[in-house]
């Protein structure tokens, strides 16, 4: 069965630890956003094994801590949706994860301001960011020097 | 400082684990919502302790469980956002969490049909259901008899 995750591209890698892929998300509104992939294709939370969550729980805290070092990230949201998967049967959801840093002031990188209106407030799936692949590169390997 | 959640009503409690409290959401359109809160007053997820997360990752397996069992839920969004606590200084967000079934059915429950229009979608913030406290009741009863 085909799995959008299974099959994404590791282009925009940020990080790789034992159980979980860390890449950049392709909309940039909140610099730094990131995506969480589990390595094998296991379906829910409740599917995680003793060692993938004590794993993802590392990472997190490691994201955390770049994303501060890299950008002063204030807080952030971290969800676990997979909403997309459920749109047609048979179901076929990989677990993954969201995070989005969010900041209470301008962020200056590379000649390119990045707000974040909504601070305070849930996220605006719709606000982004263009970048080229340029800044993308660069703001990867801002992240990676800081983990 | 006030911390809104520290003071929280237990009104709506579902279930309590060695240091986490399960409480329904005041808004039900997501039949089963609920509000994961720390007990004690900690500000970001790299603050939680070893225990807090094993306790953590424990519950949201009950949970799933409880709320497939009870009204045969799909799928789950969990979220960590504490967006609320940002919007004057001093900050002072509290850890918790949102736990939202999603249902590719209807569920009727005491008279009442309860939908998910946006199933397959992001969760609309928007999307409630008027429900009287005796339904509140019900449903947290159900959740609990199936924990």
């Amino acid at each position: 069965m085909h799995c959008h995750t299974c099959k994404s591209s590791k282009d925009d890698l940020i990080y790789e630890s034992d159980y979980w892929i860390v890449l950049l998300h392709k909309s940039q509104g909140y610099i730094g956003r990131c995506m969480i992939d589990l390595k094998r294709h296991a379906e829910s939370l409740s599917d995680l094994t003793k060692d993938e969550w004590e794993d993802f729980i590392s990472l997190i805290k490691k994201l955390e801590a770049a994303l501060k070092k890299s950008f002063m990230a204030t807080t952030f949201n971290l969800t676990f949706m997979m909403n997309d998967a459920f749109q047609e049967k048979p179901y076929n959801p990989h677990v993954h994860w969201h995070l989005r840093a969010r900041y209470d002031h301008d962020v200056e990188f590379e000649g390119i301001t990045f707000k974040d209106p909504q601070f305070g407030k849930h996220y605006d799936r719709t606000y982004t960011q263009e970048i080229s692949n340029k800044i993308r590169t660069k703001i990867i390997q801002k992240i990676k020097a800081n983990i």
